[in-house]
């Protein structure tokens, strides 16, 4: 696959080449409202700006969707959209293409249109109406399960037969940047002492999952199934996600119902949505199942996963940053169409701009592990970071950073921009 | 507490007396658009035209609330706003008041505004932006517990520290009288045998879950709690909630996250929104809570419960109406205003429009609990019903309906009028 090459300079370690044309909400100083654009090198193009000047005439589309402030309406015109307009805006940047003159010689468009990257804030993408957190990444799911219950155990019976997936909090999912304060809550001091009697106060290990997150594009109307073969049509595309965890709060409030508030005080996501088609050069197979599954889980196509290496970063306040941990989203026992699939097969109703989450990702090495109760061996091990630090969960001032990125420099990169989220202190209540 | 009287014909038996004033959302055959409306006997006031007219000029209120499709922007205006507009309608129907005039003797608006009840479509009464679900009914924990675990772990050791709650699906939240479709899924046929291999269907175990549901009106920003003293005032009012459940499907997914596909097929409410202020009156003691709470779930009055006289019938297609159980809401170990406190104690963000759920209702006698699950000893038992019918779990073609009710004919009906749904089979899909 040759690159694309632009007529604007993009940087060749740029996340954001013309293989990429991710779309993202925008604001500027001179402009609040926020309305829709696409990342390319560092720049954005301002849709609004660029629709009114009638520069999508050529395509026969609803251009209304781009004066919208969240991506809900472009995304639910469907996935032949979605592909129509991000050809049309490789073109429009790329050398030598006859469209290429819509922007590169009409300088007053460029100056409306055309911004740096860095002067533009970020917001949320999608009108989120539901977030749905899985727990498809099985070497996760086993370590964890190790940790609780021991090897024989950690997988329930249920977990190869079906994405396991619960609802998430649709209200706490903030964009990148956004500061995570640390949630107060019920903790056991002593979890093995009886009777139980919890304590109250800042929660003592706050824990980041490295997930990847898809939009939903097209609905399905309640009572309805979306089929397996027809699943990945009804995903607008991909952001990278923090589901920002408490561990200790999560211990004592998980049973019967599943997690609860050590989840939904946020969940950070990234920016710019990777479109579906972008990441479809990067295809691969995901975590061989042995199971036989069901029919309304059987994929042809046995490359349902994506080869998107990621990346975890923290930064202690006033201390360099640290590298600590790298994996890769392939890491997963269903793909996101199987999770789709299983999702809607008993009729729940998905809408434009409803968040699926993968369940966090990590590999088998040691150092892939995409949580640090994994990675400290449930609290038990220290990590050591630059600047004379040591880790076992969060500590206030943390920042940490996600990174993911599909393909090379020299075809194009694909990738996520950054994920990232400092932790305030909890709120002293009592 | 002498009845008001109106001028309006009211039927002593209506649920919707001068006491009760709840708000809801309307259309009609000569007016598509959906908008605000109170009920009030066999009649509803359309408050954009009420509105429209100028007759809320006295208020010093936004009207513009009035002209919107759900009650999320009228609900953000807050608790006092709520009250002196529902202690003004009371007013404008109410014998011998000052303001009466403003209906009683204008025809043209009378015409315009006030419709018969069996005239008008309900719709959702708000945008849902997040629905939570608890489980405060610890009877129904206990009997549920005590089927799956024995009386003497029927309840985890931190059912009484906390109410238990987890995140349910927002989009399958639908207004009374919409069908639900019997969802399809994984069951295990045998749940004794191993290995444990599910086979595909509909659910045989479709079941009832009789509950109170909550709306919260003013929100609370991300990062901070709302004081359990203030927590009635950030709700606006209640409905009845019927958390349809496909116990099969449940029993096998819901280790370790919890329920999922179980629940997110439908959940039905109530059309009519009864204020918190109307049910003021019926405060009472909720199920005593022996357990020392964390501080800021302590409440400084007892009577934190209601006493709304809970009831459900069940019409098999072609059959006669069988009542199958008898509850009350004060069957609940917490109270709405320490749900709230508990769901934002680590900062998670609600907004006007999310809906919480108590959890099901059951009381203490025979024929009060409120899950089939529960009424036939998890399906060992036939429950016998009119026209030599009988059931276990619900059947296709099965129609629900639940029914609430507070106070006396003599001083004013606050009921919630009825919260029904039919059962529609599966779709045959392999």
């Amino acid at each position: 696959m040759a690159s694309l090459s632009s007529w604007l300079p993009i940087p060749k370690s740029s996340h954001f080449s013309l293989a990429n044309i991710p779309f993202g909400i925008i604001s500027t100083a001179s402009k609040s409202t926020p309305r829709p654009a696409i990342a390319i090198g560092d720049h954005v193009l301002d849709l609004a700006e660029f629709a009114a000047s009638g520069a999508f005439s050529s395509l026969n589309i609803d251009t209304s969707v781009f004066s919208k402030s969240t991506l809900n309406d472009f995304a639910a015109l469907g996935r032949p959209v979605h592909r129509s307009v991000r050809q049309y805006l490789q073109d429009v940047f790329a050398e030598n293409t006859s469209v290429a003159q819509v922007l590169k010689s009409n300088n007053a468009l460029q100056e409306k249109a055309l911004i740096k990257r860095d002067q533009v804030t970020m917001h949320l993408p999608f009108r989120i109406g539901d977030y749905t957190d899985f727990y498809a990444g099985k070497n996760h799911a086993f370590n964890v399960g190790c940790l609780f219950r021991g090897p024989d155990n950690a997988l329930q019976p249920n977990y190869t037969h079906l994405p396991v997936g619960y609802h998430g909090r649709a209200s706490s999912v903030v964009v990148s940047g956004t500061p995570i304060t640390r949630p107060n809550g019920q903790t056991l001091d002593n979890p093995a002492a009886t009777p139980k009697v919890p304590v109250f106060g800042p929660s003592k290990r706050l824990d980041i999952e490295l997930e990847l997150g898809a939009f939903v594009s097209t609905p399905n109307e309640m009572g309805k199934n979306v089929n397996v073969a027809d699943a990945a049509d009804h995903i607008f595309g991909y952001v990278l996600l923090n589901d920002w965890s408490a561990r200790d709060i999560q211990a004592w409030e998980y049973v019967p119902l599943g997690p609860f508030l050590a989840k939904n005080f946020g969940s950070t996501i990234s920016p710019w949505v990777v479109l579906t088609d972008a990441l479809e050069p990067f295809r691969t197979t995901g975590i061989k199942n042995d199971t036989q599954l069901l029919p309304y889980l059987q994929e042809k196509d046995e490359k349902n996963a994506y080869d998107i290496r990621l990346q975890v970063d923290i930064t202690p306040e006033g201390k360099p940053t640290t590298n600590i941990l790298n994996s890769n989203s392939k890491h997963l026992l269903f793909s996101f169409p199987q999770m789709l699939a299983h999702h809607t097969i008993g009729g729940c109703p998905m809408a434009p701009g409803d968040l699926l989450g993968s369940g966090t990702i990590s590999g088998l090495e040691p150092g892939s592990e995409g949580s640090l109760l994994e990675l400290s061996k449930g609290g038990k091990e220290t990590i050591s970071l630059q600047g004379g630090v040591e880790r076992k969960f969060l500590q206030d001032g943390d920042t940490i950073t996600l990174y993911g990125v599909a393909g090379t420099e020299e075809t194009g990169l694909v990738g996520f921009g950054e994920c990232s989220g400092k932790i305030l202190p909890a709120p002293k209540l009592f």
